[in-house]
Formats: structure tokens, C-alpha cells, sequence
């Protein structure tokens, strides 16, 4: 039946009856595909009854579907005209793995960061209500786990004070990529205590019965049966809820794979005006049992057996660990030294890999849910109490907390020290995932130190130097993936503070690196020296800011014929920027050939994370060919 | 009586029924002291009761008072050792405007944005936790409109999942500097109803019998007269209300003028443990009758008289606008010609001036709450869907939806014109709002067109540019204040995007400014002609992005000895840095002496403008005294 789906109208052609066994069938598409091109497995698993549903009874495109995150939205791109090309996703030139205008009329807003959806869709609302067109429908899409977000609970502000037609789809399945955490969590549980719901949970029971209590599928079960179970008179079904409260009409809760209640009840609501909310319940996974048991592991398995579901693991032996993991395990090292020291992560404890801290210290290391701006600020409260918080956000992510560094940590001088996992081009997840911006954002900030390291060794001591006394604010920034160093587990040692290194020697020319990029820089060296004997010095400068002067008076006065340098972020005001402007302003008369390698004026797409890199610029292979031209230009 | 209050110690001698008298003292002390020296008028007089009953109750300064935004601190610091250097508020090397650790160890975390104090105050309860500290009380004090702020959402979202000892004052007066908007502000309306409460009603009931029927008086007694007369069975008073949802205990509403009751209360609370919300109504500007009256005037005032309360206004006939004036006119001159423009705000009509579209066009003209991030992606979603939306936030707030700007309207293209009001230096508020950073920050995103006029006439043109078709997304940064054109009405015409423009010939050195700098520009190549025969070309850029590269080829080529750069911003990775950067790349053999005018690596104390800028460096006599200085170099 899926090969006839090209477009949502051949949907509506069906039967309400064809649609559950389409649901199965596109649920295996998704699992058969994703099993060998990997992507966001578990999140499109729970959506796929929801987005057949959402397709069946709206008019879409000219109804606007706004999927939050995006990463749910796999279903959705494959009925609205993508499903030959499904088997693409997330690889170079293929589809994107989050909604993009660009790809589809059919997704109507682009997305990547949570808790957008309900902006977007008030606005698309807004906008219809003012050209005159009372029947368009937007709907946005947003789990549990995004709901916590402040900008969703800033729209949901917005929209209860408005008229605007726009539904918002609250997908609750528990689950934040990781476990869903705070007051509005265990506020939806209690609220999905509904009579209606008696035969989801049956389903819970018959699951739970044969499980080994205290097992991660036990407890997982037991959560749902309490928000099963939870009387009605504690229930909040009335009319008097928290989305009430704001002035959103509450409808549900539902459940997410009965499609025929769905398209019912959706089919409803489309006739009713003003701002509304439907909960929906989900499970996080369903269809692949392994999924289902460990939506955390299945939110982004790699490749796995599409019929026992076990994950494909290339994983050998003797490699370098990623960062993540070496942030993961360095913390709790020092955190076990200096009882100062907590750990915070804005909803990606197993991304960051501070899931090891919250596994052996429990009471030192938070989840704050999907809240950059509030991890911030909570570890500047922290730290003005004497505390020394190491808070880790994903680079792009962190840009939520862009003013929180400035007026928070970086204006009071307090220790925290802020981790940006997966600074640079993190590779699949394309350009709202690259965490390009960081360096040139944050080096005018008075007050930050600004660390990369080059390696898991480096790293280990930036973390180290940063949770010494008096160390003031710190950020430090390391890539997605891998280091370089099998043996990463050195004895940690504190570094000079705005001190860089020489890596080579040379007389030719100066690369000057920040971060992981050093690898690079070194491998250029060599290749300068053995293929076309061109003598190039490395230096690891380390820090961003402050910046090593005095290592750079020392570069200038070496009369380099020409100077590089590399860093994985943009190059418009960023590492290179700034050692450009101290040259100018300290060495005007000695500049030589000055070449900033980086990223450029545009977004980067998704694909792999060398390819992405060459096509910027900066990889060896960019640094060999740009010296050899300065070398030559003239 | 205040005379003895040098700290909240000998206000604990005093007597609880002394309280009353001295909140009067207290407040015409307030009342007198800014009449002459201005400052943040309404807000600090409806706190007068709640900070002495906060001081009263708690153990300042080992238990930690908060002060979200930390413009009504003033009877706070008063009280706490500043008496006698209140009259120095907002001047020069005098006291903050703000809470500042620095200032005193009352002012338990530096504030001025908000939204931060829960996050900040759950921070500090934590860490109390984990130091042992079971004793001491963290209290986070934050109005209705910052409550709308996401952050304080993600905030009570995570105290509501923790066990700490956090107390949250609800301060409700309705009033966000402009009226409070969204469903939030609706809510408290509602739940203010309470039985607890006929003896504020009454009151009300008394104002408003002989004030004229639809006068703003009128309408805010009668607004007040709602929230208290809703019944008991709408009253959300029981155990369901929307802090409850999230797992915090409510208290309330109390009135927040009635001292003996507030301490009792809170004398109650001090001894609760876990997450609490004390709901305490307030009336902004209590005391001062204008005040009342109008708090959205008061709020800061400018001069006035202590007695009548009348503003002592110095404006003058014939003077040049103010650039918000200018902008708040002239969207409202656009949007008439093109049905397409809506204009937006976070909580600032006011103080950005959208409130003329607001009451001229109340339909496309939006104050969204205090909500930056959500202004933007709402902007976007106007923006997906046809409409050019003007997005008007202050600088230093626009930081807070740096992710947004980049990831939902720089990504995708869309037409969004974001106006930040008050960039560069500010003046009286300090470091928390100079706009500083946007230039820095936003220069590496792209897609975007960054521009900043140099006067009135160019703002217009370039608002105008702005909203043509295909524009795409814009970012036009202004300062504070005026401008220089009294006769500011021009007739609007399209700007070649990217091109900038010659303002004075010469061959000596060339002077490249952004913005209002410009006007400084053009004073220092008039005094260095006069005063040292130096002739200087003067070039306004009028674009950081995309920068004029053909007139930078024509510079380059005009081999001045020097060129200066100034901006009202950060020198690190600015407009100076990007032209530096250009020349580098283009120019190498040709770059002269080369200087970039802007703010250092520290951040700038409050002060006036004009002498804040001389202290950076980058006022007229800063470009005279550095091109001196390059000329005569060697």
C-alpha cells in the first residue's frame, strides 16, 4: 500500500480502515531503512500513527504541520513525496534529517532545536488571521521533553492570550532523548490518569508481567502504570489545568497508535477556533522491541538488525574514546578530588556523557531538562554559592544561552566552567547542529577564558585547570567524535593559563591551530616538508582567550614568510580574527602573508565530517594548498 | 527613623509595628531622593513593604534575597548600608541601578535582565544542600512580567522536581514596564480572586468612585476590581493551580502593602522546607499618586516634582527625535503602504516606541511579554507565511534569542527586520544594557544584512530598504537617545544594499565608521584639519554586512598613511575586525597603519553616554588623539 502513498492526497483516498495497516507497513519501512542508514530510529517510531492521522484529516500543505525538533518527522517526509529518496537521509547531497522548506512544501517551518514549534505556528496563524483566511489549520508537534523549553512555555503564553487557530500536538511519550525530568513531567503524568485509558493500560500490565522489577523496562512500565492509574479525583481533567490555566483549550489524553481515535478527534478540533491542545501518548520506539525497551540507546542506534533489532557495533578495540567520554570520566575523576565540583547538562546526559556522573554521584550531577538558559544561570547560583558547576551544552544548543554567559557568569567573574560538546562541524545533523559560532560569539565577552584542546590529554588538563581556585569563568570546546590518543588516560597537570605551545619546528611558515584542528596543522607540516620542502612550525595555541602574546611576539620576530591559521568554527571574527587584529595593532610592520582557514559565510549542509571540513577549507589537505599559494602569490 | 536603619540588623531591633511608619519614611525618602537624581521610580515604591518585610523575616545576608530585573531593589539597598549614597544611584562611579555583588554582600546575585532569579536562586539552594547548610533560606523576588520570561519557567519546572529550600515572591502588580500581557498575566487575574481579599477590593472600590469612566485610571482600578471579585468557583485557589501543576506549593495572594501580614506569612514559610510561591499583590508606583496613576510613565521618570509627582520635562522644540521615536513612526508610515508589515515587541512598546503602531494599528502590532526568544521565532512563523515583520528588541535582550535569529530567520531565509534598539553604549543602566556585543556576534551568521544608520534619515531609509521585496532577513542596530536631524522626515528611498558611502573627501588617513559614529567621524576630520592640518576622507559603511568591498578597494588603492575604524560596539571580531580582515585578504602590500575605535575587552560601568565612550576610547577626541598618534608612529 506504501508505494502508492506519493503524496498525502493519495492518503486521503484511503479508507479509515486501510490506515492501520498502512501504519504497519510504513512503521517497517522506517525500521528496515534506518537499519542500515542510520538516523533518528525511536522518535519516528512512536509518530508514525500520529503523522498518518495528522495527514489524513488536514488539508496539507496549505495546513501547516510544524514538527518540533524534527527528528520525528520521518513518516512524515516519507508519504509527502520522499519515500525513494528515505533511504538518503543524513548522507551528503540526501534529505535532511530535520523538517527544511527547502526540501518539501510539505514542511512548512524548518527545525533542529527543540521548542520552536509553538512560536512558528502562532505566527503562521497570525499571519493567516491577518491576510483573511479563517480555515488554514496550523499545528504544531512538540513532545513532553520540548515542552520544558522556555520559549514553548513563552508561546503557550502567547497563544492562550490570543485567538489564533492553531493546535498544538502534545506528544508525550515520557522521554527527553534521554528520560524526561522536572515538574511539568511528572505533572503530565498525573494528568494522563484518564478512565479512558484502561486499555493502554492493560497493555502496560500484560508487558510488566514477566519483566525483572528494577531493570530499566520494569521501571519504565511501572511509570506509565502510574500515570495510568492515578485516581480521578487528583486528576486534573477538569477544566482547570496548567494549559487552561494559560488559555488553551485542553483535549485528551489520547492514545498516539489508535489512529481512528485520532483521526476522530483531530477531525473535531479542526472545526473548533482559537488556541487548543491535544495530548496524545506515545511510546517512544514502538514497533522494535528494543526500541521500545531503551528508547535512549534507540533515539539514534547506528545500524542495527532490522528483525532482532541489535545494534551493529564497529566499535574496536585500542581506538581513541570520543570526547564525550573523556568529559565523562574526567569529571567524576576530579569531582571525587574536589567536592566542589557538580555536573549540569541541559537534557543530554548520554550525549555529553555525564550520565557517568549522574550514575556515581547522583546528588552532584543535575538533568535540568531541555533548558540551556536555566542550566546557565542555576550554575552561575552555584558558583556565586561557592560551588565550581562544570556545564555542558552542545555548541549550537548553547546559543539559547548566549546572554546567560555574558549576564550571568561571564559580568559576576563566577567559576563555571562551560563544556561545549560537539564545537565544530558535528557532521549528519547539518547546519543547525554545527557548532560553528561559538568562538566568535563569545571571545568579546570580558572575563571568559577560552580553551580547545587538541586532544583527550589537553582536554583532561583544561578541566583540570579550570576547577582550580580562582580559575573565574571558563569555557572549553571540543568536537563531536573522537580524539586521537588510545592511551588518553594521562596523569591530569594544570597549564598555564593563555599560554600556547609549539608542536614543530620550522622556518618557512607559522600554522597556528586552536583545538582538535592542531592534528591537522601537524599532518599539513609533514606533508609541506615531504612533498614540496617547505619548512612549516606548528603552534597549539590552546587558548582562545586570553590570547598567548607573547608567543606571537615570538612568531613575529621569526619573520615566517607566512602565516595560517586553522580552527574548526567560523572564520569572520573568530581564533584567527583575533590573531590578526593583535598582529596588525602590535606587528604592522612585520605582517607577512596572512591566511584565516575556518568556516565561511555560509551554512554548512549535513554529511560526513571530513567531507564538510574539505569542503570549508580547513582540513590538511587545506592547509598544504593555501600555503603553497601564499608561497607563490607573487 | 530611617536615619537608624544602617543595616537590616537594627531593623530586626525594631518593633513590628514600627514597620508601618518606616515603609513612609522609606518611601518618601525614595519619593524625594529621585525627584532630583533619576532612577526606577514605580517599581521600587509598590516593594517598599515587601523588602522590609523580607529583611524583617529573613537573615540578610546569609539568607539570599534575589531580585529578579533588580530595578525595584532601591528600598532593598537603602536599607542595607546605602542610604547615605542614594542619591549617587545611576551616576557615575555611584551606586547600580541593579543589584551588584560587587556593591554589597546583601545583593546576593547581580541582576538587570529577567527571568534569572529562580534559576539563580535554585542554583544557590542547591548548593546550600550539598554544603549541609539545611538553615539557610534562598528567596527569588520576580514580578508577573518577568514571570513570563521562559527562563523562570524552565526554572520552576526544575524546582518543582527538586526538594530545595526556594522561595519564590510572586511580586503581581499587573505591570511588565508596559502593561503585562498573555494568558500567564490572565491566570494571576483570575487567581487573585480570593474572599482573603475585600479589604484591598474595598480600597479599590474607593479609588475608583469619582474617576472619569474610561480614563486609564478607571481602567486599571477596574482591571484590579476583576481580579478580586471572581468567584470562588472559577478561583483556582485550591490545590490545582498552575504552580501546583509544576510541583510548587502556593501561598497567596496576600497584599503586598500590608506589612504585619506579609510577616507573619512569611515568617511561616522561613520554616517550610522545599520549593514555595508566595503570591503577593503590589501596586506600582504605591505612594505617589501619578505614579499610580500612570506606572508605565513612572516606571522611570526622569525628574520630577516630589509633591504634585509632575515630570520636569527639558525638551525642547526644534531638537532632533529620539531614533525610537523615529522608528516607531516610521513603521507606522511603512506599514501603511505595505499590508504585509507587522511590527513586534518583548514587553517594550514604550521604550521602542511600537506603542504608536500599537494604538494606530492594534491589529499587526504585537507586544509578545517578556519573551526575546519567542519574539523572534514568532516573527519567523509571520515571516514563513508572507508577512515582513519588524522585530523590535533592545540590544543586550536581543542576546537572549541569539539561537533563534540564527537558526529559525538567518537559515531559512526569512524576511524578518530585526530593529535593535539601544545598541551600543546606554548609559545610566551599566553593563547589563550596553548593547555591545550584536555586531560580533551576528557578523558571522549568514545570510543576514547587518546595518546601522548614521541619523535619523538613514534609519528611515534603511527600514525602508528593509521591506522591499526579497529583502531578506535584516538586522538594523541604533542607539539609545536622539539623533541629529531636528527636520527628521524625509522621504523615504531604497539604499543600495552593501553600499556604503563617502561622506568627506581627504588624503592624509581615512576614517571608517558604522552607525551614529559617523557624526563622530566627521567632528574629528574637521579638528583634524583645524587643529593639524590632517586632512581625513570620512567613509560611513553604513553596512557591516555585507561590507562595501568595492569602496574598501577604492581606500585601499587611495594608499592613505592610516585608517581608523570606529564603531559603538566591541573591538574583538567587529565591524574594525571585519574590515581588517578584508584588507588583509585583498590588500596585504597595501594596508597602512591601521587602528579599530570601539569598547575593550572589559565591561563598561554606567555613567553618561558621552563620557563612557571618551573612557573606551572612541569619541571624536579618541580618533583625533589616535590618528595623531599612527601619523607621528616611527
Amino acid at each position: 500500500m506504501l508505494d502508492h502513498i506519493d503524496s498525502p492526497n493519495d492518503l486521503r483516498q484511503l479508507a479509515p480502515s486501510d490506515l492501520l495497516p498502512l501504519a504497519d507497513e510504513l512503521r517497517h519501512f522506517i525500521i528496515n531503512t534506518l537499519a542500515t542508514h542510520p538516523g533518528h530510529l525511536a522518535s519516528s517510531l512512536g509518530t508514525v500513527e500520529l503523522t498518518l492521522a495528522l495527514h489524513y484529516v488536514f488539508n496539507t500543505p496549505d495546513d501547516k504541520l510544524i514538527w518540533d525538533v524534527g527528528h520525528q518527522s520521518y513518516a512524515h517526509k516519507i508519504i509527502t513525496g520522499r519515500r525513494d529518496r528515505f533511504d538518503t537521509i543524513r548522507t551528503y547531497g540526501g534529505l535532511s534529517g530535520f523538517p527544511r522548506p527547502s526540501e518539501s512544501p510539505y514542511d512548512a517551518f524548518g527545525t533542529g532545536h527543540s521548542s520552536t514549534s509553538i512560536s512558528a505556528a502562532l505566527g503562521m496563524a497570525t499571519a493567516s488571521k491577518l491576510q483573511g483566511n479563517t480555515t488554514r489549520q496550523h499545528i504544531a508537534i512538540i513532545g513532553d521533553g520540548a515542552l520544558t523549553g522556555g520559549e514553548a512555555f513563552e508561546a503557550l503564553n502567547a497563544a492562550g492570550d490570543s485567538k489564533a487557530n492553531i493546535l498544538v500536538v502534545l506528544n508525550d511519550n515520557g522521554i527527553s532523548i534521554d528520560k524526561a525530568v522536572g515538574g511539568l513531567d511528572r505533572y503530565l503524568t498525573r494528568l494522563t490518569a484518564s478512565t479512558h485509558y484502561n486499555r493502554l493500560k492493560d497493555e502496560v500490565w500484560a508487558r510488566l508481567s514477566g519483566v525483572r522489577p528494577g531493570t530499566r523496562t520494569h521501571n519504565r512500565s511501572r511509570s506509565l502504570i502510574q500515570r495510568l492509574t492515578f485516581t480521578a479525583k487528583t486528576a486534573l481533567l477538569g477544566g482547570s489545568n496548567l494549559f487552561e490555566s494559560l488559555g488553551i483549550r485542553y483535549f485528551g489524553p489520547i492514545d498516539g497508535h489508535d489512529i481512528a481515535q485520532m483521526v476522530e478527534m483531530l477531525t473535531k478540533l479542526r472545526s473548533l477556533p482559537g488556541p487548543k491542545l491535544l495530548h496524545v501518548i506515545t511510546i517512544k520506539g514502538k514497533g522494535l522491541d528494543s526500541a521500545e525497551r531503551n528508547p535512549v540507546v534507540y533515539h539514534a542506534p547506528g545500524r542495527y538488525d532490522a528483525i532482532t533489532g541489535r545494534q551493529i557495533s564497529h566499535q574496536a578495540d585500542g581506538q581513541p574514546p570520543r570526547y564525550q567520554d573523556v568529559f565523562g570520566q574526567t569529571i567524576v575523576e576530579l569531582a571525587k578530588a574536589n567536592n566542589r565540583i557538580v555536573g549540569i547538562t541541559p537534557a543530554m546526559p548520554t550525549g555529553c556523557s555525564l550520565n557517568i556522573m549522574m550514575a556515581e554521584m547522583p546528588d552532584r550531577a543535575f538533568d535540568v531538562g531541555i533548558a540551556e538558559p536555566h542550566a546557565v544561570t542555576f550554575a552561575a547560583g552555584l558558583a556565586a554559592q561557592g560551588m565550581v558547576p562544570f556545564c555542558n551544552i552542545y555548541s549550537s544548543f548553547a546559543q539559547r544561552a548566549f546572554d546567560q554567559v555574558i549576564h550571568d557568569v561571564a559580568l559576576q567573574q563566577l567559576p563555571v566552567v562551560l563544556c561545549l560538546d560537539r564545537a565544530g562541524i558535528v557532521g549528519d545533523d547539518g547546519p543547525t547542529h554545527h557548532g560553528v559560532f561559538d568562538i566568535a560569539a563569545l571571545r568579546p565577552v570580558p572575563n571568559l577564558t577560552i580553551a580547545a584542546p587538541m586532544n583527550e590529554h589537553e582536554l583532561r588538563n583544561m578541566m583540570f585547570t579550570a576547577q582550580l581556585p580562582d580559575a573565574g569563568p571558563w569555557v572549553i570546546r571540543y568536537p563531536r567524535g573522537c580524539g586521537v590518543l588510545p592511551d588518553w588516560h594521562n596523569e591530569m597537570s594544570p597549564l598555564a593559563i593563555g599560554r600556547g605551545r609549539q608542536l614543530a619546528d620550522g622556518t618557512d611558515v607559522a600554522i597556528l591551530s586552536i583545538g582538535h584542528s592542531g592534528n591537522d596543522a601537524l599532518e599539513a607540516a609533514k606533508r609541506l616538508m615531504s612533498e614540496l620542502q617547505i619548512s612549516a612550525a606548528v603552534f597549539d595555541m590552546r587558548f582562545v582567550k586570553p590570547l598567548d602574546e607573547q608567543l606571537l611576539d615570538t612568531i613575529a620576530a621569526a619573520n615566517y614568510r607566512a602565516i595560517v591559521t586553522v580552527e574548526d568554527g567560523v572564520k569572520a571574527g573568530g581564533f584567527g580574527s583575533s590573531v590578526l587584529e593583535y598582529f596588525e595593532s602590535h606587528h604592522h610592520d612585520r605582517l607577512p602573508r596572512f591566511a584565516i582557514l575556518g568556516v565561511g559565510d555560509a551554512f554548512v549542509p549535513h554529511g560526513p565530517v571530513a567531507r564538510l571540513k574539505h569542503d570549508c577549507g580547513y582540513d590538511a589537505d587545506d592547509i598544504v594548498s593555501t600555503i603553497t599559494k601564499l608561497l607563490n602569490a607573487r
